[in-house]
């Protein structure tokens, strides 16, 4: 790796094994794999490969590893592509080998993962794709799947995407609807001075010019151009020059994404990357 | 209600306020909702309607009621429709009065709950249209969200879908994996006799129409026919000859699953309408 | 293994380092074992034996040694024995050796397990073999140790049984108050229609012949002859002639079982076999 | 209530409700209560009430109870009668009103906790009606259910029992298996000296009366006589000369419980109470 | 409250009543409060105050009220001060009435936090008191107590303080252990750009004017300046000009707090705020 | 080490790496450690040492390596001292091998513990270097942290102290507002006659000779002797003369503790051990 190249993003530790105990024991009850114990001997051993059915960039494979490991922690899985890879269709993402029992037991809840996590870094990298050569950047949202959104914006930077808040927790996006509830821009930033720490970044939702002009008199770090259509997105990033961030937002989509980042803004978040990709199918191969 | 008539799916109790505790935890780590807190006095009480922005049929207002009232036990949700019922665009699905702190935290995680289930339903309840008039019925499969089985079950049927497996725990399906490590399909099934407890269905996955053939010399409940062309389907349904249950599945979609009904299928699995779903799109709208 | 023999029973994963933490954590409170740390040096090494002090059926290994092996990782288990197998008075049930203090802490844990577990497989036992010869099956119920109850099915199944439901959940099964509440069979099974999945079986309890002859009009899977005399559970036999499977319950002992087993029922299920064993007696003897 | 009698036993706080939603999802897993949800209306109500099928003593109202509040959170619970009360055949115990769907729901987590207990409270009572007029008092052990040892202690005294330890934290109880690993009693009382805090009580398991003399020579608080014949048990008073507290262990049966009661002994522990108790049948009768 | 001042700081949701459950399960253990439960009636009622030995900055209130309401949800817990007030020595902090059991067994659970965050309030408002004029405002670190730290850090704000990082996860903070890692500064920066989320602020710790001018030449948010002394700190500020945010860190004392603010530094951050405050004392005060 | 020598105290099994892991996980978040992440090669390997930056005894050795442990569970620990030892300033406490990741990642979870266990081991030390030569032994109270009891009382044990109740749940104690509620001690006394088991200690708080007096007619096991005066301590151990253990206990500090100790009591309870200990400095230095 050449010295200062940006590093490949990381799931966070403690978070993979938690999330793929909790899936097994959705899947498992209390009776178990009732099908595989009652045909597969405790003592038999097999392999198998996990192939994409279809091409995609593959994420998540953390936890597809972690699945077959928590019930046979002797297992060897071995990949064949790393996350962020791009695979073709019948393309091998990794191969796994262990008790057939595990295997058998941790297939779905191991593609489950995948799919869905590799789902995600190929709608990312479609949009990030589509504006190429702009300097725009590909972002998420908070509209992940309850429970997976660590795992749902690491496949979003896998996809060449990068992350938004995280929650409402680790930076202050005040929306119109804060502003009604605070009587309007000036009281609700008028409230955030001072009492913000200084590593918490502050971005202000505009639905208009005026709106904007208004906002731009505080000491903000960005500001949301939401639903703008996308002339009045270019004169709002003339009006931003580069004093703030820029984000677009609402309603993007494949088609409008090129149009939108050539307006100049810096970042554009896609809820779809999250909310609504489709899975990357892929399937568990038996070695004969 | 009518005698007799199929009553509504019900929600499992313990889980949906378990749900959404996790999803709100999630969502305000350790510092909470730092844009709402220093916005809005703790006193400020709201009211705010849930919106559709498209049409579909709405599931999981358990779910968006028990993120609001989580952190506002006081606070009213009245619901404009019912799960199963379907919303025009700009329909409202519920209102939602308390602490306004509490309805502007809440807010993504009542939605996010919302738009995934009621996409599910929606996509199901297509699906089950495009049958309309055939006996088949629409089945949902395993191919899940890691963590939110139950609820996306629960969409499949409320948008006129059936359940299939709920797990690896609850029901018998022999794969062809399965047939390889038990070393064919004879090891396998009798294996299965006598140990079952008596209320445990037993379905066999079929490739071909030989390996059906074997599979009824079995006391079984269902034959699994994966893959199959529209003739090989046809042919299928004519050699079981209601002797047990048959289910299509395999690449189904919107536009193929009324010819694969027409073969007289008993059940069509879809994988699709859990784990590739589009989100339904809803908003929380700020009473002025 | 010859092919096509049945596999015995299997544990289902996860559950049992889960529940073996969880009673440790029971019994070491906030202080630990204070005895043990006070008297035994960190670095000892012992070697101990389970034994039987009566004879039995074995079931809860898994349990056992996971007791030892959260303790101490290296610790090593040995059996002597195998779940489903008879052991003789003095018998030895497995080895440990390891950590003297992981040893002496966990002693109570395992055995306890060990205890429960084998005294259902033992009690299970005696029932399987009062019925030798007929074709009845001895079946466990939902009258399980709340927190245990995939253990005690394990078990159940160890000493020669079969399960019934696993829970709620998983099979169908309309008891005297649904009716009451639901306004008689008609209604109850009507409503059933076309709404459970393929894979789930219904089974409905009756107490009287006339209730048997009304349910039998309904494609059900199997009729519970609730508290029946003997010669009331024969004419039931008779009435359903094969159609669906029989089982007799209520108040079966070991005195009646073969009597009713002798009326030609296919599964006899028993309450006792998990709400009421004796534990079965075993000690850690400490090799000198 | 008069002053200065002694209050009965209490459960803890916080475990109660713990432990039944821990039931409670045992029983409903993903897909909850199918038969009930599918054949009783969510908005039906009912009443019923929890009769005994035989006569005891009652034990576990509060776990009872929080089984249908859990589900039905305005649910009327009425007990008739309290905790170590008698119940004759045919007693009614409590009547439960509320939700019809919540009442069968929770129907079998109520009865499995409250039969467990009462089968505890209710063998406890027969072992101390069986010593009545001796000074002896009877205690409960750590042979108790794993993840159930509040409860069934709780049983225990419900019944007229005492509690024992708790569990490994709350009181030095050295064995045998201790001194064998400490090299002898000298060394191992030595080592307790000074290091126990001032508000734990020590004990010393002996088998033999000569191990006894060798114990009374340490500060402790009481000698556990090891499965000693009655006239060892005799002598072993004889010699302890109430300088410490004196119990009995081993094999105790309500057959041998009293003629080792007159032997002057303080304390007689019997783990049977706890590990093979007899659930106390009973059943939910629903109101018509 | 006026338009736009800054609102009191706001505990998190959820994490109250877990943290509060958590330390009773603590002190409760398996038995309870058994001394309180075999001395006091279940049925008695009382009512105490909770007073201050000490003067101090008050800070825990919703905790120490969730710790009476878990036990006795019906107890009213009426506040005298709020939290973020200055309470005498001997001045009245609340006043609770409710089950006596509940309000004693509580007690020391409500005390043990309102000290502990009362104690880090109080410190936090000595440092602030002691910078008053200046324009530098006092910052918590993440030496906090582990699973305490979202309380620890309101309690500073309670004080007059800001939070800094909450975690690893919502800032960015290379200390020296990074640029040894990544083989010096320009490399860390380097790896840094283009993949952090807009919203991530980054800050660069440096021990010398050397290594400040270094980090100068990179868009950064904030430098920390560790261990400078008060020299070093003044020409650091004078370096920086402005151009970001500045942080003094390390070895701050009461005693040298102001000298360091008067430097012109915009935050300093005190480790010992939140590892090493005294407990505020405070007592529950029967009513007779 | 020699025969019947005491043992050193040892940490609970299994409460370590739950702490730890709860404590990493209120450190990472959902994203995980963002700095290092982005900096740090995922294959990097690194060693550190270490090191206190005071002199001090040490004490939490066990959950700082498992927080190293956790992240990287081939990472090795070596202790360059044991818990209990004295370190100088700037001696090593020990050095950690692995993963730079895991190493900066679990580098302040692991100094937290150990500053805070450190800290209370060396203020205990303190204490009970300061009534060296007297009989009178120093305890900890129940003024602990909220969720590290286990931990901190350990602490105090390392630092040469003893442990007092750990909870409300192994031994009485009757306090002032106890004999309120039960309408005085008497009355109090009279209900726990023959209630308790026989390994429960039964300790009396009295704030006067004359209560002293009172307490003891009952046959109690200890007096906590509240808030007394020196001279009022030497006449309470006059009045007692060794008929049960004396605690002092209420204002202790340094300056006092020897001058109690010299009356003659028995046992000096301090909360401020574990409620206001000052931490441990100590730091990770990196090995270059």
């Amino acid at each position: 790796m050449s010295e200062g190249a940006p590093l490949p993003p990381a799931l966070p530790p403690l978070l993979v094994e938690r999330a793929v105990r909790h899936a097994l024991a959705e899947d498992l009850g209390g009776a178990g794999d009732i099908t595989t114990d009652q045909i597969v001997p405790a003592d038999a051993k097999g392999e198998a490969a996990i192939v994409a059915k279809e091409p995609g960039v593959i994420a998540g494979l953390d936890l597809a590893e972690a699945a077959f490991k928590v019930l046979d922690p002797e297992a060897r899985f071995t990949r064949a592509v790393a996350d962020g890879d791009i695979v073709a269709e019948g393309g091998q993402i990794a191969t796994v080998a262990g008790q057939t029992r595990a295997l058998l037991t941790a297939e779905r809840t191991a593609l489950n993962f995948l799919g869905r996590l590799s789902g995600i870094a190929t709608l990312t990298a479609s949009y990030v794709a589509a504006i190429a050569g702009t300097h725009a950047r590909i972002a998420s949202t908070r509209k992940t799947t309850p429970g997976l959104r660590a795992f749902e914006k690491y496949a979003v930077r896998a996809g060449g995407g990068v992350s938004h808040r995280f929650g409402l927790y680790d930076a202050v996006l005040v929306k119109d609807n804060h502003l009604a509830a605070a009587g309007g821009l000036t009281n609700a930033l008028e409230r955030l001075k001072g009492k913000s720490g200084h590593l918490v970044r502050i971005e202000v939702e505009v639905d208009t010019l005026d709106q904007l002009a208004e906002a731009l008199r505080f000491p903000i770090d960005a500001v949301l151009l939401d639903n703008m259509d996308i002339d009045t997105l270019r004169q709002a990033v003339k009006l931003v020059a580069g004093r703030t961030v820029t984000e677009a937002s609402g309603g993007v989509t494949l088609e409008t994404v090129r149009e939108i980042a050539l307006t100049g803004v810096d970042v554009i978040s896609v809820g779809a990357l999250t909310h609504s990709p489709r899975n990357l199918d892929s399937s568990l191969e038996w070695a004969s």
